[in-house]
């Protein structure tokens, strides 16, 4: 047999790859491979299913992820996915491989961090599966969620002319990954020097309890506001963009003035000598919301704390650019995480 | 922190102590943990949610199980308990993390099982997650299905009186995988001799390449049939014999003369020197139907092909008996499919 290794593909390659021969045919299924969820019509709410797996070694690390902390994670990422559905998600459930290392204390301190996240955003935890593993952990979860049909928002509406969101701030979960690598790698040479993490607070907590926008789409609900495509933002600003628009079949044009990023990522940034924009670009786990709306929705948007206006949706011939605040025009590239 | 080894609970234990404190809060939510999937309604069809998770050194081992055996598996074991509830599963998804050592085309052969078991089942894949793994393999598959409100089958239905019924025949996978793993010992010690399993090909089919009942619900469709409790048979008769009665709040007799084993396995039991029964109680990984039926339904079953009529639901203070052919009557403990 042939050997060909996985990283040649990369991650989206190799799940197009893979999934590339199987064809839709139940009736039930509006949306599948492709989409930040998958939708399925009961005659009813729509059903709007998401699902993770998050492998120790790759996703976390327990040297510095509290247990508590990677519970709540491992549910409000999949939680992100559905709202980026338009959805509200409903139910969980969650599945886990552990080694014999765990205790049983230790589970209570993981499962304290899921429900901590069911309390906070609604859900019900409603299944899964408990297994060992010969090594490490493995956590896996499906959030599933609900939606009238007519709400749910996909990456395929984007349309030339729209208006391009931004919620929250992007690149912070990055640096703080980045700190608590730096920081673990100085403790690793010198374990008694303690490491000082107390100032970044932000950008630390963005990578280890990120929340999910429910309060947007509860926004976008008020404001009888719908987006004409969205997108979560877990692998960086540039390969979301890139997915809407090729989704979509447009371009896009990003003003870096319009990206919003928070002053101690600025900060954290230029410590380590990064430009704070690549940051947010090419970054990952904000599980902040990108969106486009139609230009005559823009008085929904304009006041709303949190939504940043950061660009305009192009023809699908102008390519996806940045607009640099010294007025310099870059075409970008789709990057997006590449853990293999 | 204290440091409780998770051996001490057992897997149903370890899920029910980590599951206590969450609490089902959302009205759609019509049942949760503690069935063979979890129930979600959508003022139209209901949703039918089921995961499992299978760990490469647990659930499987890449030395016999061929790796398109192995995605078709992964399929089946979750669209059966779909089938349990009286469901149809519609769409799954399928999660997976692989080391380093996997090529593209390794995963080609996984993804041509599981396509051949959504083709054969009428099943879409509709999402999933793919990422890298330290070390070995980890697939967890969520299977979805649909069924109207009332024609659900939950594993509280039991009542005294009902009969009790088992599709197909048992204990043949749990001899499939000892011959298996015999003829792994032999071969590491001997890797010249040549494993002969031609003349057992029922008994490691019923391992390797399990098929989901999905007949048997067609047939209870077109029978006009309503279980009154069904569970798969995934961890051994008395460990699902043992579910049923503890949700319905009943005891049960089975006949030993009433459960069927197929001659291949009365035969492999004797030279692994084990009684048949046992394997066909203890045993697991069979995938066929446990259910009970009220008696006036008898003759909607009595004819039909592979379903038998293997005992009686009794009263609670009755405990769960079996009645050998020697006209014992013995005690069960449930005792299920330890992986830890």
């Amino acid at each position: 047999m042939q050997h060909t290794d996985v990283n040649t593909l990369g991650e989206f390659g190799l799940i197009e790859h893979l999934t590339k021969e199987f064809l839709i045919t139940q009736p039930s299924t509006l949306k599948g491979v492709g989409d930040d969820a998958a939708v399925i019509d009961n005659d009813g709410f729509c059903t709007v299913v998401s699902t993770d797996m998050l492998v120790e070694g790759i996703h976390f690390d327990l040297a510095y992820s509290p247990l508590k902390h990677l519970g709540y994670k491992a549910v409000t990422v999949n939680l992100s996915d559905i709202y980026a559905m338009n959805a509200f998600p409903k139910q969980i459930t969650v599945s886990i491989a552990i080694s014999n290392k765990y205790s049983v204390e230790a589970l209570d301190e993981l499962y304290a961090g899921i429900r901590a996240a069911c309390d906070a955003y609604g859900v019900d935890l409603v299944g899964g599966d408990t297994t060992s593993s010969p090594k490490g952990m493995v956590i896996s979860v499906t959030a599933i969620g609900q939606c009238e049909k007519d709400r749910l928002v996909y990456r395929n509406g984007a349309r030339v002319g729209d208006l391009i969101c931004i919620t929250g701030d992007l690149g912070a979960a990055y640096l703080g990954l980045q700190l608590l690598e730096r920081e673990k790698s100085i403790w690793l040479e010198h374990p008694d020097v303690q490491p000082n993490l107390e100032d970044q607070k932000y950008i630390i907590g963005r990578h280890l309890k990120p929340e999910a926008r429910r309060d947007m789409i509860e926004t976008f609900r008020k404001q009888d506001l719908k987006p004409t495509s969205m997108i979560d933002i877990s692998d960086g600003l540039a390969s979301e963009i890139f997915h809407i628009c090729k989704q979509s079949g447009t371009g896009a044009l990003i003003e870096e003035s319009g990206v919003p990023i928070h002053p101690d990522t600025q900060l954290m940034a230029l410590q380590f000598k990064l430009d704070p924009i690549t940051c947010a670009l090419n970054g990952g786990e904000d599980y902040e919301l990108l969106f486009t709306i139609d230009p005559k929705d823009v008085d929904k948007v304009r006041f709303l704390p949190d939504i940043y206006i950061a660009g305009e949706i192009l023809n699908a011939a102008d390519g996806v650019k940045l607009n640099t605040k010294g007025g310099n025009l870059h075409t970008l590239k789709a990057q997006g995480w590449r853990h293999f």
